[in-house]
């Protein structure tokens, strides 16, 4: 049985990402403080390796297996930054990785994990279930399941982010996390209440998938049909079992934003602050941005999970919401 | 008579502007290090202050100002960079400050420079002398002419990037270096004598405006027609008349690229280094991609000189060249 995970095991894990992971800029714009009259910090986890915080908790996940464990390989269900963290990790590590990828994911995807080594097994995603390929494929193999957020060591991994923002810049006000699965909204929880207990934690989900929002106010875990959103990352359907407590107990508020606040913080992020982030990245940004004075005065975090967006569809959300 | 400037200017220059200009970061990119068996980094002048290296030298010059000279304010010339670097500098250091742009310039450009409090005033630039303005100006209401490369003040400003890069990440082997009027170019030299004499330093041109290359390889200033090319930070017509005898000093050889190479660098830089460079601020990359295995097991320094492309004419870039 999986036990949820302390502020301890991020300082773990801490330690077995240094030297792999990068530890990623914090970055400020002295126009976005002028806007909000707050001080931003913004933690680039685009800039981290294969442009996304997910390469912490895969290392980390993968950097505990034990020989038999490393032997046999992990495996893992993700159309996204989760799958190419895993092979990334699996490659450094020396562990075969199968991926189990949905057959329209798309093909840049598909060849990034194969170019980080992973074993690609494809899926119908309107026929088949991901989660149960991956159960199978682990009990005929004897491999290792590592799943996209609800797994400690993926969550005490992603919590090292923020871990690093707290040291580098001091306590905060404010702190506004992306929201998917939950595994980054948990571990940077534990941090946050471990660095700055009195800071203002915020979850940020798409408006078309506030399933953690809707959880998180009902005190129970809702299921939703995948949500209509360019916040890719974010289209989950579900906390976890293991994220949702942790979210309950630390987290102050679940916020939305819409798809089109996205655009607008990711051109800004692209035309003031010269950096390229998906849009999944910009949710924590946007919901700052809309509570505007609310922030007056006060010393802000902000997530960037990630920058792994095709540059085409980089350009042509860009182009659809030209001002 | 102005004099050349000294790495004790760029000394002096780096201790006016801390504070004040960013020192920006380094990057590194093991995809890049493992297509060139080499060890590249990327000096960051896109992540400076709006947006470019020439706030430094901007700020640099405007700093040592007399008290008669701040009241009577400072006038320049620039359809780009250099006009937001001084405009910038200027109101930071509450100087007036007149800009003379082309009416022709992006109308964004326009804007941002009086977003920084600059006076502009419009010229025709095919009918017009830009300097002959500038200097008429200056000379009726007592303004100080600083041009956007061929004054001490700017270079010696220019060259603390390359000052920054070399205390950050130690001696190089090779260094590159975008080219256009040779303020950065030439600062840049003060800064590799003084701080890595053995590294091979290269200025990169666009091929269309090859005026550096022709003056360094025939020893006299070469003046060409304004080059067509994407490198719009790179279309000046001539060296200086203070860049160039340290540049044929101290550089050890001008390449050019193609337009087409610059924006292959760009994409490079937007989908795996997660970073928006401008097309002059790929110069030097595009040249060391060039070298390839001529730079295997060295250590290279690159200067990203800025940021500043409008967002729709990126993607149009892009776009034209897609894969």
């Amino acid at each position: 049985m999986l036990t949820l995970p302390t502020y301890d095991d991020v300082c773990a894990a801490a330690q077995r990402i240094q030297g792999h992971a990068h530890r990623t800029p914090v970055m400020t714009s002295r126009t976005i403080n002028q806007e909000l009259g707050a001080q931003l910090f913004f933690k680039c986890e685009n800039l981290q390796r294969m442009g996304a915080f997910k390469f912490r908790g895969a290392f980390n996940a993968l950097s505990r297996f034990d020989a038999r464990q490393r032997r046999a390989g992990v495996v893992t269900f993700s159309s996204g930054n989760h799958a190419q963290g895993i092979a990334l990790s699996a490659s450094l590590l020396g562990i075969p990785a199968t991926i189990v990828m949905p057959q329209d994911a798309p093909a840049s995807k598909i060849a990034a994990t194969r170019g980080y080594g992973g074993n690609v097994v494809l899926y119908d995603r309107y026929k088949d279930d991901r989660e149960q390929i991956g159960r199978d494929l682990a009990q005929k193999h004897g491999l290792t399941l590592i799943p996209p957020y609800d797994h400690p060591d993926v969550m005490a991994g992603q919590g090292t982010a923020a871990k690093e923002l707290f040291e580098e810049v001091g306590p905060l006000d404010a702190f506004f996390v992306c929201l998917g699965g939950g595994g980054l909204l948990s571990g940077s929880a534990l941090a946050t209440r471990a660095l700055a207990p009195h800071c203002k934690l915020y979850g940020v989900e798409p408006e078309a998938g506030n399933d953690g929002q809707q959880s998180f106010r009902s005190g129970a875990i809702v299921h939703i049909e995948t949500p209509k959103t360019i916040a890719d990352g974010a289209q989950t359907q579900h906390l976890g079992n293991l994220t949702f407590p942790i979210i309950r107990r630390d987290v102050d508020d679940i916020l939305t934003v819409t798809d089109a606040q996205l655009v607008e913080c990711m051109r800004f992020f692209a035309e003031r602050m010269k950096i390229v982030v998906e849009p999944t990245g910009c949710l924590g940004f946007a919901a700052a941005r809309n509570m505007k004075t609310d922030l007056r005065g006060q010393r802000v975090g902000v997530l960037i999970s990630g920058g792994n967006v095709d540059l085409d569809r980089f350009c042509a959300l860009l182009s659809a919401s030209a001002p």
